[in-house]
């Protein structure tokens, strides 16, 4: 029998991710994932999103909590600004994947963090949503992503950003896109 | 003069937003907004959002209050379960813009919402952000989501969504993809 050195390393449990890793090689239907929310409209554009239930690793399961979140339009896009907007959240989303996968990808590698920010940029131009060109994308035309990384090697650093975003789930669906179907009980 | 009737319908004030359209069109340049999002590490999986200021309108905004999201990883996945996935973020993103856009739409059409409530669900196999497989993709490989939306002309219903649909930034980038340039200071 071995023992892995039980190392934790920019928070990162590393014998539990490679043990993790082990046992989904082992049988790769634990990694098949089903993400949900539920969104419920609460008056114009404000409207509230819970996230609680999942499916991984062959079961259904829940988040510690349910976690709610509002969304709205701030008052010069006639909204009453309860929450960020739609696209602001997928800068979050962007953002946050990138950063738990340098996380991961540094402490794999035995490097050190001891800072990792950024500062997500999307340029949109309301032409497109407001129905008032056509030739304008109702999305964002760019998005820019300004990491600041420290760590203990710092020659290595570059290479682990470039590392977290070959394998980041959200940089792929947003700079690749995924198929969207939309049902609609309307009654 | 001409005074538009003040009718604040789904909790959207059409004459505003009438309002609104009439003024870009005057000035299409009032439409060219930028978002932004900081984001912090703060260790392992887990770190931290900001949204709070804007451009927009010609002019620097900010939201009534900073906003702050957390995400993370949940257990199963060597996290510590501090808030949702990214991905999970993604599917808010998507059912707020949707939920929005149907009560702008709603409301400029003249039609009376009483609920509209939404799931999304998407499928991921972790094969690919795992680098377990080079066929799998790192994101999302279908995004479902599933609208209940009842009103006082249900006929019209249906269009609306589709509609909304037809208009919504988030459902744009998440099906047509954007261009994501990454830069970093590393050291």
């Amino acid at each position: 029998m071995t023992t892995m050195p039980n190392v934790v390393r920019n928070g990162v449990d590393t014998a539990t991710l490679f043990a993790t890793l082990d046992a989904v090689k082992g049988d790769t239907d634990l990694a098949r994932f089903q993400f949900r929310a539920t969104n419920r409209w609460v008056a114009g554009t404000h409207n509230r999103s819970t996230i609680h239930g999942y499916h991984g690793a062959k079961q259904e399961m829940t988040h510690r909590e349910p976690f709610t979140f509002d969304a709205d339009h701030p008052p010069v896009l006639v909204g009453t600004d309860k929450g960020p907007t739609p696209v602001e959240y997928l800068l979050h989303a962007l953002a946050a994947c990138l950063t738990a996968g340098i996380a991961n990808v540094a402490a794999a590698r035995g490097i050190t963090l001891t800072e990792v920010s950024s500062t997500v940029e999307g340029d949109i131009d309301l032409l497109g949503i407001l129905g008032l060109s056509d030739d304008v994308r109702n999305g964002y035309q760019q998005i820019r992503v300004s990491f600041v990384v420290r760590g203990d090697e710092p020659a290595k650093l570059l290479s682990v950003v470039q590392q977290s975003r070959r394998r980041s789930a959200v940089f792929d669906v947003l700079t690749n896109g995924v198929p969207v179907s939309i049902d609609v009980d309307a009654g």
